[in-house]
């Protein structure tokens, strides 16, 4: 047994957390780059409520607000030139796992030479970046428990994860107050995201304790809690803290031992078709994890077991259940791939996504991962 | 639910992973203060081969060797005066709970004005500290996965803990192989620490959402690997991997939630007689738990599970079952404590351990705290 455990993110969780966004803030610099997307921080009121926050600790705000779903490389790129032209020291995120992903990718390209490409792709390494305080407004993606910042090359469509320890938030404020104004569906795709993150790490190769300790717990939070925090007309907030602290866990859990066939399978279908990625995922997993469970069948009846199965034979059924009951069973039809572009998402997973391919307990040829997207059409 | 987790400690954790003490070490400084105790480190070749590996990268080493078991507060200042003689700039700990607590608090002092116990008693505190890479040759204090350094005063037998976020190691590196060395005695007593680290976290007033994945999971390893630690003739690496796991991840379960009773009052007792850490809590926890499992059935059924109990009315039974079976059965009057200390035990838990006898979930009253030491005589 040997693992690295390195995860220097000071967790600030608990309702009304917020509220410390600008002394943590104030820790690290003085004007800050605030990353959001286009409308729902300031439809709810939090970029006000945050630009506030910082100037009462008299930290300066400059908001950079071009963040899409599925974020691209040439938003990040002005994003670091604009932390540049206002001179920002600091990068306060504030947003869903796009948002953080950008922000992270942006504080390590504001101080960094060259294309954020090279450092994808492992040509070039930095250790550092500017200091990121990521509050998390979808419960999710995990980001702020992890080093990764996934990012969509618009020229070729290429998705593909940054790694590097500079991008670790200094600070993640998690609060589940500002989580539940998401839209029914964005909550389902969001929970199934972070259950994929915990399915995922339960059964990856590169597995650490530190991760198991995080993936089982992680899964049995969102299992428990999932069809309440999706489906109850009136917010329980007992119910959100155990969402977000599950998604949370599943993000720290990835952060040790990476993603496995899932995610590498679902980056193509999202690069491809700016789809939802917890759609993606929720159309994918099932097929993955019908050609899976002999490969693990003591993981994958852990899994099942937590969904209300009997077995790793039945773990597949249990997620289609799971996905049911939150209204999240659909097909890559669904989303608008077609079989046309099978051919194009093998290949692509195989040049994106080689690292989580290999990180599956079970390896498949490409013939057989093609067969996978066509049942999961 | 609100916590905070902050534990930024870079875990390199394999068995012949300390051949990269000297490659750590260099990223951090060029002269290390190497914090070891009197002899065991030179006699096991440990401290030859740290020199040597911290020389191949470039690193120069000063050896501080006068850390006793219950390390004082006036060898902290003598080595904070040696590391400032020697210009070091990073310092080493090598060996067991003792050493790493003395190494911290040296770091911290090197940098800072003032007394250590002014840092204790939190009149004074810093974030600043030289940086700390700790290399544990005994699997219990758990001292390399959080910021607690515990030190005992001469002056009046004050054993108390100083807990700063300056004094996490910059880097930990847990390598079991170099803990199988100890004494069979050593190994009993470190292990049972380690136990009394996890089913405290695992109580605890102040436990949180992390301590609680490690604490149980290291409870676990722990319960179903000592015995075979302890007693096998030949050494089994796999058992040992599985308790230098258990140990460092109960120390980082404490670091999330302090300890509780156990350890508020066992300091006392070494504080005064500078009797074994281990053996101390040994004499103390039965009747402890005794007194307490009414406060949190759940949890100390769990305890009790794990060591091969039936429920938490039987959980002190177990843990008496588990001590003789490490052979660890002792008493406070067997580690040469007499009826006529408990007084000023019982003053000195209040003084001294006022923060852990409030993290446990029973209150206690002093006449209640007198008949426990009384019982354990």
């Amino acid at each position: 047994m040997e693992f690295n455990y390195n995860l220097p993110v000071n967790i600030v969780f608990g309702r009304g957390k917020v509220n410390e966004l600008g002394k943590e803030t104030a820790k690290y610099g003085k004007k800050a780059l605030i990353v959001t997307g286009r409308s729902s921080s300031r439809k709810s009121g939090l970029l006000d409520r945050a630009v506030e926050l910082l100037a009462k600790e008299g930290v300066d705000g400059a908001i950079f607000n071009e963040v899409t779903r599925n974020p691209l490389i040439s938003t990040v790129e002005e994003g670091a030139r604009i932390a540049n032209v206002e001179n920002c020291d600091v990068v306060v995120a504030l947003g869903g796992g796009s948002i953080m992903d950008a922000a992270k990718a942006i504080a390590l390209m504001a101080v960094n030479e060259g294309d954020v490409r090279e450092y994808m792709y492992g040509q070039k390494s930095s250790d550092k970046a500017l200091p990121l305080i990521l509050v998390p407004t979808t419960s999710g993606t995990g980001s702020e428990g992890n080093c990764y910042s996934v990012l969509t090359d618009d020229k070729n469509n290429d998705k593909k994860s940054l790694r590097t320890p500079a991008i670790y938030g200094k600070v993640s404020i998690v609060d589940p107050e500002i989580m539940v104004t998401m839209p029914k569906r964005v909550k389902a795709s969001v929970i199934f995201d972070a259950a994929a993150h915990a399915m995922e790490a339960a059964v990856s190769k590169k597995r650490t304790p530190l991760s198991d300790a995080y993936a089982l717990y992680a899964m049995k939070l969102i299992a428990d809690n999932a069809e309440n925090a999706v489906n109850d007309e009136e917010i329980n907030y007992e119910v959100w803290e155990k969402i977000t602290l599950g998604s949370m866990l599943a993000g720290m859990a990835i952060g040790c031992s990476s993603c496995a066939l899932p995610h590498a399978l679902e980056h193509p279908a999202s690069g491809l078709k700016n789809i939802v990625h917890g759609e993606g995922l929720a159309a994918l997993t099932p097929a993955i994890v019908e050609a899976s469970w002999e490969s693990d069948p003591e993981r994958y009846a852990a899994i099942s077991a937590l969904l209300g199965g009997n077995s790793a034979l039945d773990c597949a059924d249990s997620i289609i259940g799971f996905l049911k009951r939150i209204g999240l069973d659909v097909t890559l039809n669904d989303l608008g791939i077609e079989e046309s572009d099978v051919d194009w998402m093998v290949e692509n997973a195989f040049k994106v996504s080689i690292g989580n391919i290999n990180n599956h307990p079970k390896e498949f040829s490409k013939e057989e991962i093609r067969e996978i997207y066509i049942k999961s059409l």
